[in-house]
Order: C-alpha cells, then sequence, then structure tokens
C-alpha cells in the first residue's frame, strides 16, 4: 500500500456502461456489474404498476421505513438516493471535509464528486503485492473522509468488517460502499446496520442484484446528524415514484431470500469462471485472489488487445486502465452464468492463441 | 413593487402535496397544480414498458435530441433533469453568483435552494396594487441572477416576454421558470427557444401537463456554457430510463398536439372557475385578474377558516400564506374540469355562508 499525490492519468468518468453502448449493443455484456436477467418479473410489474399513481408528488415514506426495518435501524439514520451517484454528490458537498482520502484502486466516482466540488483528494493505492487487502496503518491519520468500497470495485477483495472499523476515528467520516455486498453469501462482513463505529456512513445499492440501473435508486446508512446534512442538499423529491417502489419491494422478505439465493448461485458461477481461468495460467493470465463480488479482476499480458479481439469474438469486458492503482494489463470481467462463463472462456482462449 | 431583504416567515418548504397527503387522500385535490386524469393511457403504457430495460444504466441522448429539436435548439443548450427542483439546486451551487434576486410571490423552491446553497437572497415583491405585474425597473442592476415564474405560481399572471427579456444583461443569469408555459395557448410570451436574450435560462416542465411529478423529469434551455457547468454540478446518471422515455415521448408531435388541446380546454374551464368566483364578490372574493395558468389565486375574508371549512366539505385547497408576498388572507385553486369546478365552487358558497 502507498500514499499516491492527487494526479489523473485516470479517466475517472469512464464507465462500464460506455462499453456496451452503440456498437457494443450486439455484444455479451461482460463489462457492466448487472446481473443477469434482472429485474425479475416480479418486480418489473411491481415498478410498473407504480406507473398509474405518477400525477402525486413522491412520497418516501413508506420506503424509508421499510429499508430501515431491513436493517434493523431507526428512519433517522435512512436516506434514499437517486442511485448511489446521487449519495457520492451529497457527501462530497454537504460534509465539513478537509482532507478526503479514498483508497483506491476502487469506483471512481466518490473521487470524482470529491473532486467536483472543490476538494483535493489524496488516494491510498492497495497493492497487488499484498492482494489488494487493506492494512489500516496506511491511511493517514488527518484524514477526516476515508472511502472505502467493500467489496472493492474492480478487484472484488472483501475486507473484514473489523479492518474497516478500524479506520473510524473522532472526527472522520468513514464511507463504506457496500453497493455489492448483497451479492456476497450471508452479507459477510457488511457493516450496514451497525451504530457502534463512530462517523460510519454505509452506502448501498439495489442496482446490481436487483437491475435497477436505470431506476436510479439507493440509499445511505448513518448517523442521524450525517443523514439530516446530506437531506438538506438533497433536491426536493429527489427520488422518483417508480423508484421508491422497487426499494420498497427490494427490502422485503421475499426478495431478501431471492437475493440471498443469487448470491450463493453468484458464488458457484464466480468458482467456475475462476477455475476455467486458472487453466490459462501459463499464457500469464492471474485472478486477483479472494474474490467475493460479481467480478474478478484479471492481470494479463497485452490486456488492451485481448480486449479488441473479445470485442471481435462478441464480448464486452471492462478495461481496468481508468482505475487509479491499475494500469493496462488488467481487465475486469463480470460472473455469469455457466453457459456464458463457458462461452467467455472459449472467446479468451481464442483472443489469447491470437497473441 | 417594493424590495424586500431577506427575511423567512414564510415557510418556504411548504408545497400543495402536502395538503393532500394522508387525511388528504379523500379530498377532491385543487390544491396541486397537476392536470387530472394524467398521465393519459398511452404515455402510461409508454412508461410502463420502459421497466424492462431497467438493468441497463440509462443513456439520455436520444430524450435530449428529442428536447433540442422540440425547441429548435441544438442539443448543447439542453440539459435533463430530475425535475424542476433538481435545476434549481444545480442554479444555486453551479453558478458563480454573488447576489441573486427571486421575483415574488412565486414558486419557492428556487429561493430555498439558494439559501441552502448559502446564498443571501433578496426579494423583488410584486405588489396587488399592480396586478402583481412585472415592472422590470424594481429589479436591482446589482442582481446578477433574477429569477422570476412565467406565467407566475402562484399569481397565474402571465408576464409579456418583453418585459422579461428586459431583464437580462451582460454578466447577469435570467431564470425564467415556463413550468406551466405549456398550459398557455400557443406557448404565448415564452422565452424557451430563444437564443437572442443574453444570459437567459428558461426551465421547463413536463409534470404537470402529463402528471409525471411522481417521475421527476424536467429540463433546462440555456447557453453551452451554463449547460455545462449544470451538468458537472449533476450527480450521474442524474435522469432515469422511465423519466428520459417519458421526455421524449412528452415533446414528439402527437403529444404538443394533445398538451395544446388541454391548453385550450383550461382556458374555458379557468374562465367557468373565475365568472363563478365573481358570483361571490360581495362577499368580498377576489381572483387575482389577468390569470393565464391552470390555478387562480384568490383574496378572502377569513380565508384560513374558509380553507378549513372547504376541507371538511372534501375539497383540499392550497393555502397562500407561505408564499413571499402573500399572506393569510390568500388561497390558490386549481383549474378542474366543469364538475368538479361546479362542485367547488357550491362548496365555497356553503363555507362562506358559515362565516
Amino acid at each position: 500500500m502507498r500514499a499516491e499525490p492527487e494526479g489523473s492519468m485516470h479517466d475517472l468518468r469512464h464507465h462500464g456502461d460506455a462499453e456496451v453502448r452503440d456498437d457494443g449493443s450486439a455484444l455479451v455484456d461482460l463489462a457492466v456489474n448487472v446481473r443477469s436477467g434482472t429485474p425479475p418479473a416480479w418486480l418489473r410489474e411491481h415498478i410498473a404498476g407504480s406507473v398509474a399513481g405518477l400525477a402525486a408528488y413522491p412520497d418516501g415514506r413508506a420506503a424509508r421505513a421499510a429499508v430501515a426495518a431491513r436493517h434493523g435501524l431507526p428512519v433517522e439514520r435512512v436516506l434514499l438516493t437517486a442511485g448511489a451517484a446521487e449519495a457520492f454528490v451529497l457527501l462530497a458537498r454537504a460534509l465539513k471535509v478537509r482532507r478526503p482520502v479514498v483508497v483506491h484502486p476502487q469506483f471512481t466516482e466518490p473521487e470524482a464528486a470529491l473532486r467536483d466540488a472543490g476538494h483535493t483528494v489524496d488516494r491510498v493505492l492497495l497493492r497487488e503485492e499484498d492482494g489488494f487487502r487493506l492494512d489500516p496503518g496506511a491511511v493517514p491519520e488527518a484524514a477526516d473522509l476515508v472511502v472505502i468500497g467493500n467489496p472493492t470495485n474492480p478487484t472484488s477483495v472483501l475486507h473484514p468488517a473489523a479492518d474497516i472499523a478500524r479506520l473510524a476515528r473522532p472526527g472522520r467520516t468513514l464511507v463504506v460502499d457496500e453497493a455489492f455486498l448483497d451479492a456476497v453469501p450471508g452479507e459477510r462482513e457488511a457493516l450496514a446496520g451497525r451504530t457502534d463505529v463512530p462517523g460510519l456512513v454505509v452506502l448501498r445499492s439495489l442496482t446490481k442484484t436487483w437491475g435497477l440501473a436505470g431506476l436510479r435508486i439507493g440509499y445511505v446508512l448513518a448517523g442521524p446528524e450525517a443523514i439530516e446534512l446530506l437531506t438538506r442538499a438533497q433536491p426536493l423529491w429527489p427520488v422518483s415514484t417508480p423508484a421508491l417502489a422497487a426499494a420498497e419491494a427490494c427490502v422485503g422478505p421475499r426478495a431478501l431470500a431471492e437475493a440471498a439465493g443469487a448470491a450463493r448461485r453468484g458464488a458457484a458461477d464466480r468458482s467456475r469462471l475462476l477455475t476455467g481461468l486458472a487453466e490459462f495460467a501459463d499464457r500469464g493470465v492471474r485472478a486477483v485472489e479472494g474474490a467475493e463480488g460479481p467480478f474478478v479482476l484479471l492481470r494479463l499480458p497485452h490486456a488492451a488487445a485481448v480486449r479488441e479481439r473479445l470485442r471481435a469474438l462478441g464480448f464486452a469486458v471492462r478495461r481496468g486502465d481508468t482505475f487509479p492503482g491499475l494500469d493496462q494489463r488488467w481487465l475486469r470481467v463480470a460472473v455469469r452464468d455457466r453457459g456464458t462463463t463457458d462461452a467467455f472462456l472459449e472467446a479468451l482462449g481464442r483472443a489469447l492463441d491470437a497473441d
């Protein structure tokens, strides 16, 4: 782990959806980390049913209460947002922050939002040699805002909750992006719902597990004072009625059981992908170990050329070089069902052969 | 017209939807200015159809191009927002402003957003004696941001476009909230689409005419530099896929023809309401003259008590005292169809009789 001054060789505003837009629409999408086959039919119908009531302004109270109940928290600790992206902007603008630190490689939007809000952002870079694992001691003591993802996008590493909690300090806001944590069986290492960690802010998304990237819905769990500050920075009626309907539905018992099942199947699918990738070890393909998210990070020779060949073979994967701490040797690949994974592995073999 | 220093006897965060929430659900809603019977079935179906594609991140390009074409503008002059409420927050936060002035009485959210962003806001108060008409000379020369609604909520006064354009100055941003202008037959006095007014920023809503208050969709028309600044202050993926689908549909030829028809019917319905109200003139009921919006503003004796009696009789109307420049003598009433209007007028007569 090493500290790096602010710098931007990386395009922080590059996202996986750009890799499947336009000419990418015919590609098998392994670039965007949204679960396949989503949203499920019951959820589509539920959301579509909310359209009849669109003439009324959104009323977020029921959804907020449902999210609070799901995490065993009072509503004062819950804020619904128009996706995690809005939450990052609110955090960057509403909190009094002098020295923000982002633990990379990770989702780039928190740093981009902090910079847009005028902050100078320091980076802590987790290292490949350490398996991209967190060393809590590497975060500067002076940091009054620390942002970390768990499991981390794009490394798929799941940090122990205790290690993350050790980053908490009086006077420091500790932001944990748990956007993918509902894809981890048993939600192991989750900090959502904890009230004993000072300054803790947990972000959750419904986008990935439920296929709601287009709907813009997520939520923040934090102390009542922080929630109040963030709320005041939101526009009026920040979350749409269909998004509220989805949020309420996705935190109920039926949905939680479905998500748990999907997390178990995802773990099996990831094992299959990793086993297949291991067969390319002799050609220099390395997956980051200990992957726990619905995607894996690969290092491989001539990654950029391989990615182009994969596109020609019908598969879109995510470039890694736009993530601080990574470079053009890296690719991120979404975990998909068995058939898609097998087809992808075959294509990868051909792409590597062409080298 | 007089200038008033910043002050807040008024609850700028009170909105009509609060008057029909909870126990108000059984009331006939004359408090919220959303067109009755909306969204129409074809639009509901179109929006519901977008739900199947929610797993993909929103792609706003087609909707932006459609809005630009509707106003004869290049796309660089268009920004889609999560309702006009988001636009007010973006304007308050993204623009370099030292001396903002809001022309009241009007929709309170622009001033609330400016204050939340740390600005000191000066008010210009249009006067009842002047029919709440704009005197461009009353706006301080030093104002570098001027916000005005047209037609104005809650007075329903439609200012001449030429009078508003006279407020433009080099170095001044002139924000015209045209949220209700598509309810004016022929969109008379619109500034949307004009590129010859320096610093002009026009806000449009699809909420009122199309019954999409729950969907969060609106747009900003402005110079490319202002649009770029506002865009940078937006979260990533600010407008949801269903909202984008609605925006594209609501600016097409079929929708514009339907809106034009609704505007004509609305004018007839407003005439009927005003004629009926005139019969209560002997009991002190006065409607602001020259109403051109889908609502009328009334001054009447014991307005607060009358409003309570109307609730007991099944009708929710909007209190006027939360608007700067008005007080407890005022009520705002939405224009509805003939049957609803007649029933309301009868109830008003009973409420006045009880006095």
